[in-house]
Formats: structure tokens, sequence, C-alpha cells
């Protein structure tokens, strides 16, 4: 059996990432991986200009009572200030050719005669933003490899830059064998499961970002699951699918992908788990998770998900523990040979964490998952006792 | 002056959760809010079946030698159980009528003549999952009010569900003001600033599932302000805009929102931050941010933000903290009347969380809310010395 480090470690060494880039329009970016960095082509602000609502004069000059020439509102362009005058000026708008400093307007008064006074000294560069005080131009404001979010978009705009480099989306292939299977929403005959499968691995790709070529269910024959691999390599980067991949099933995945490529299949020391395969079709990788939904869900997001990530250019989620904290839960009967990653929820009792533990962590069905959000990774042997302080791994859903 | 405690809470009350739903198909339901529970209409497994590769028997019958009357892979409908005899039998495969314990392959030798011997003695209900054991028909799979993710939609496609029930997105317009505004892409010239506030904005509620209505630049008049107010009144749930609330500013939002509905406008005792309008323009909510790109964003991130999730229908961010962690910066100058939400990444140094500032808190542009990945909240008048504790928000984006 392999450790869940070695195939973690021997996964990644695999996973090539995409070289391949497009251009996208601001407003659908979000999310995307930035493949160039942005450079600055302008000054920000691009003027001096007012941090006030108030009055720009030039502080040298400033008298008892001062007439006001003209008015600057945001976005007009000033004329320069005539000797011993202010400008009404407001937050943003440029300062005048001549003016050096704005006194705000709750330190103004306007006489009957329109003329303004202060109750304070103008000191040069007061209430003043300068030209290029944010961003110069010519500086990197995002780096390549970035997950763009809103605040990097806004900030991309505010340079006056319309698309982004990014890294086009990782095409990940999957379908699904085994004759028993039926898709919801059909009646379901004697000896037919539901394909449940398909339906969280399909919107997990797409939280990554992956556009997911759907082949559904393929016919459980050796020809049918040749064909839908070859299919699968011609459109994909990446093929998955779940099940067919352990000793003796009644299944042709592993046949079907050592006919078309090249195959490794693993035993891991994990639980849920164990079977894992990787392999190459054409130029596309192959991994084969577990058919049982929680070991294929589990596997997903320890093992595949760290995959995924660094073969779409995304930075690898770190599998880095919150906590620690208490256990609130008794776990009197670990595995002696494998880790078992159990599913627990992180829940505030008094103002503080503690982890709640999914009573059912044997069963195949997916309710262990839906109700946790996170996982406590045990070593082999790692009994719990209430009480006792556990790291938890985030899920990322 | 208004807290930031006083500020959410009464926004948070006025905050009417949507009640119109809509059905969406399985893959398309990631992320969505479900409006009623979804509960089982069958047994999960359906019928007994076998937890392991291996043979089906009736434990109270086995013999050293015992033939092989039926072979019963995942999805067939198997035969009742020859007397003497066992199945062969696959993972998931239903359990031949009259069997009542499968042994597992590895325990058993085939010999010449096809008959089967095992190591182990078998007993009754071993290694097999009974009907029902993971989910009962009519059990509460999934409560109303979950945000939808992979796991869950997984879940409710193996108990056959086709379609959910989910609250329709909120639909949310946005509109900009200013003359000064040139969209990115165009030149600028003397005077202008890029529209900054719509590319952080409109990524920002589509990542929280909303349906933006995008007005883009109105222009600065009353009536173009007032004629936009109703066009996005008439098209969403709420109005979002960004700047024109606070006093003296040279823009019309203020008065054509009083002049079409009402208002409600506060000074917040918060930095970034300050100004924040609430209002009504018919039946839809007007939110109006500050128009300082770096207020906006903090400002939705801590405030509005929690509005668009109520109303949404979708759990309310808690702004809990993480942390503490220790503070790799110091700050000498706070604000003395009001709460800071200084721009802070966490970042792990030697194997120990701690938190970096943003060089340039006082900047209008979005660089520090682009860095960071947390705030930190700090009271009036509270100072940080390097290695003090802090609580940590992580933003959300």
């Amino acid at each position: 059996m392999l450790s869940f480090e070695q195939a973690r470690d021997w996964l990644l060494q695999r996973a090539q990432p995409l070289a391949a880039t497009e251009q996208v329009e601001l407003l659908a970016a979000a999310g995307r991986v930035l493949a160039e960095p942005v450079l600055a082509t302008l000054d920000v602000p691009p003027h001096d200009n007012s941090a006030m609502d108030g009055y720009a004069l030039r502080a040298g000059e400033q008298t008892a009572a001062m007439p006001v020439s003209q008015r600057v509102p945001a976005g007009s362009v000033p004329q320069a200030l005539a000797a011993g005058s202010v400008a009404r000026i407001f937050t943003g708008a440029p300062i005048p050719p001549g003016a050096d400093a704005v006194i705000m307007q709750e330190q103004a008064e306007t006489a009957d005669d329109g003329t303004v006074s202060f109750s304070q000294p103008a000191c040069a560069g007061q209430n003043i933003r300068r030209r290029g005080e944010d961003i110069r131009a010519g500086q990197e404001i995002l780096p390549a490899g970035k997950v763009l979010n809103p605040a990097d978009i806004g900030l991309a705009a505010s340079i006056g830059v319309e698309t982004l480099t990014v890294f086009r989306p990782l095409r990940v292939a999957v379908f699904f064998t085994g004759d028993e299977l039926v898709e919801p929403g059909r009646p379901l005959a004697a000896g037919q499961i539901y394909n449940s499968n398909r339906y969280w691995l399909a919107p997990a790709l797409m939280r990554l970002g992956c556009e997911v070529i759907d082949l559904g269910i393929v016919r459980d024959s050796l020809g049918a699951t040749r064909e839908a691999l070859r299919d699968a390599a011609d459109a994909a980067d990446v093929i998955m699918t779940c099940g067919g991949v352990s000793v003796g099933e009644e299944d042709h995945v592993k046949a079907a992908v050592e006919a078309e490529g090249s195959l490794d299949l693993w035993k891991l020391a994990i639980k849920p788990g164990k079977p894992l395969a990787y392999g190459k079709v054409g130029q596309a990788d192959f991994i084969g998770l577990p058919g049982n939904p929680v070991s294929g869900f589990v596997t997903f997001q320890v093992l595949a998900r760290a995959f995924l990530e660094r073969r779409a250019g995304l930075p690898v989620s770190a599998l880095t523990p919150e906590g620690p904290y208490p256990a609130a839960f008794d776990w009197t009967r670990p595995d002696a040979r494998r880790s078992e990653f159990i599913r627990v929820r992180r829940v505030c009792v008094d103002g503080r964490w503690q982890l709640e533990l999914y009573p059912q962590q044997g069963s195949g069905v997916l309710m262990s998952c839906a109700w946790a959000d996170g996982l406590v990774r045990l070593e082999p042997g790692q009994a719990v006792a209430r009480g006792d302080m556990l790291p938890y791994l985030p899920l990322v859903q």
C-alpha cells in the first residue's frame, strides 16, 4: 500500500501546468488564473487632486477674505489659479495649476460678498493626493498566477485595463460505467442504483473552474469503454471516472485504459479511499477514483483536487489544518493500517469551536459528506477521546 | 455618527428574505439556496447488498467445498440461492434470497472441480449492507436554506431526485454616476478617471449568486439619475451604487432617491467607510456605498454583504474572526473616533501564522484590497505593537 503523502507527491509531480492562455473581458475574469502580470500603464492618481471638499489656494498667499475665482468639480479641467483667489474644489478634482493646498469646507466661511475666510492657515501640500501616489506607471499591480478576485478586477479597471490574459480552463472529461447505473428522474428497476458520482464530481470540477466534458453513462463493455476513452482523450486534458479500477471488479475501465494507454494502479493506505488509478491516454491524464461515492469524494478532496489545481495553473490547496479544536466525540475503533479521513463539522458552542462527528462513517452514501464541513485525519491506530485536540481540514466545496 | 454594530443591525432588520422559488436541474444547482427540504423517496441501499467482492451463502449451511450456483454482478437480479451452494457476488450486488452472509474473496479458494472452500466460517449478516441502512424513505436528507454544494447534489442524485426547488437569484441593479468616469479601454482625458467601482462590485455580486442588472455610467444630472433609479426599481430587488451620498458632493444621487422614494443617510464610525445610504425606490431597496473604491469595498464586505445575503435567503456571514494571530507590524496612529478595518494578509512564517499589513492604508485605490486576504478591526484609539495578538477576519472574495 502507498501512503497518502507518497501518492500526493507522485500525483503532483505528474501534474503539468497548462500553458495555453486566452484573453477575457474584466467582468468575466473572476476566479480565473492570471497568466501574465498586469503592469500599470499610468499613474494613479493621474494628477494631483483634492482629498477633500473645500477650497484650493496657494498657501503662501492666504489672506483674511479671499474671492472664489473658479469652481472645480471632479472630472473638470481647472484653469490656473488667479493670484490672491481660491478655487472651490471637490474630492477627487484636479488641483488648479498654481494652487498647492486645500482647506476643507468645514474650516471655511463665506461672507455676503462671496469671499471666503478660513479658521486655519493652509500648509503647502495639505489635503492634496499626489499624482502616482498610489500606483506608478510601470509598476506590477497583479502578479502572474494570481486567482483573480473582485478587488483584483476593480484594480485592473482603475488603470484602464480592458482585458486580462488568463490560462484557458482545464478541460476534464468524465464518464461513468456500470450497467446498474440509472440517471436521476428515471424509475429504478431491481438491482439498479442512481448514478450519484456524476452529480458531485461535475459540480466539484466546475467549482474548480474546469470545463467539464460529460460523456455520461458508458455501457459496461470493453469496446464501449475504449471508445469513450478515445473520445475523452481527443477532447480533454484530463479524463476522470469513478470505479472500475479495484481488483476483481466487474468492469472494463482498467483493461480499457491499459489497451489505449498506460495505467498505474495503487492501493492507498487511506480510509475511505484505497483504490486509485493514474494513467495516460494519448496526451490526456487519466484519474480513476474509487467507485464508492464517499471514497471518491474524499479522494477527490485530498488527492485529485491538488493534481487538478496544479494542472490548471491554480495554487495547490495546502491541506493546512486549522485549529486544533476539541473533539465532541469518541472514536474507539481506529483502523490499524490506514490513515482515516473522518467527516466532521465545526460548531461553535458557548463561544468555543468544537468538532462533531457524523455518526455513520462507514456508509457508502454521501450523507456524511453533505453534512460535514471538514475532515480530520487520523493516523493508523489513532483513537480519539472526547476533548482531544484535533487539527481540522475545512472542505472546500 | 452611527456605530458599526448599529448600522449592521439596522440593515439586517430591513433585509426581507426572497420568497420566490424556481426549479433547477441538479447540475445547475451548486451554490443555490434550497427553498424546500429534500425528503428521501426510497431506501438506500434499495436492497440488501454485498459490501465485498466474494461469495454469498447461508451461514448455517457452510460446508468444506461448496458449488457456485450463480454469479451476481452489481446491477443484476439474483435468483434464490440453491440449497448448499454459494453465489459469486461483487460489491454492491443484491444478496440472493436465501443467502445471509458474504465471505470476502481473499478468504476463498477455488478447487479444480469449481467448488469453493473458505478459510473462515461465515457469521450471519457478515459483509451485508442492509436496505435503508444509509437513508430511509421519508427521511429529510437536505434542509431548507442550505447552500447546495457538490456533495449535496450527489446526495440528491443518489435518491433519484432530478430537480431541486431553490430561491430565485436576487436581482441587483447597479449604476455609476460622475461625468469624470470613463470605462476601461478608452483613453483618459484630463480630469477623468476610470470607473473601477463597477468592476469590483459586479463580480462581488455575481460571487454572491446575484443576477446583476448593470446600467453602467449614468450622466450626472438629476433627470438621468431619476430615470436610472426608476428603471432599476422596475427590474431589480436591490439597487446599488457607489458615491454621491456624502455631504457637499457634486452629485444627484441623494436628491434623486429622495424624489423617487425615501432615503436614510448615515455617517458611520468606521474607517474606511463613513457615508452609507439606505433607501427604498418603489419595492426595491437602495444601498448607496461610499464612492472611494476602498471605502466602498470594505463597506460592502462588512455591511452590505450581510444585507444581500439575508435578502437572497443565504446564511449571513458571521464576521467571526479567526486567530488571534500576532501582528508583524506596528500601527501607531489610530483613529480616535472610528473603528478601523485595516487590510492585512495572513502568512505562515516558520510554521506560525502572522499578520502583515499593506503599507498604504490611506490610499483610495484597490491595491490594498487586492493584496489583502483579510481585515483586522481596530477599536477607536487602538494602537498595535509588533507581536500583539489580533483577531483576523478573512475576506470572502
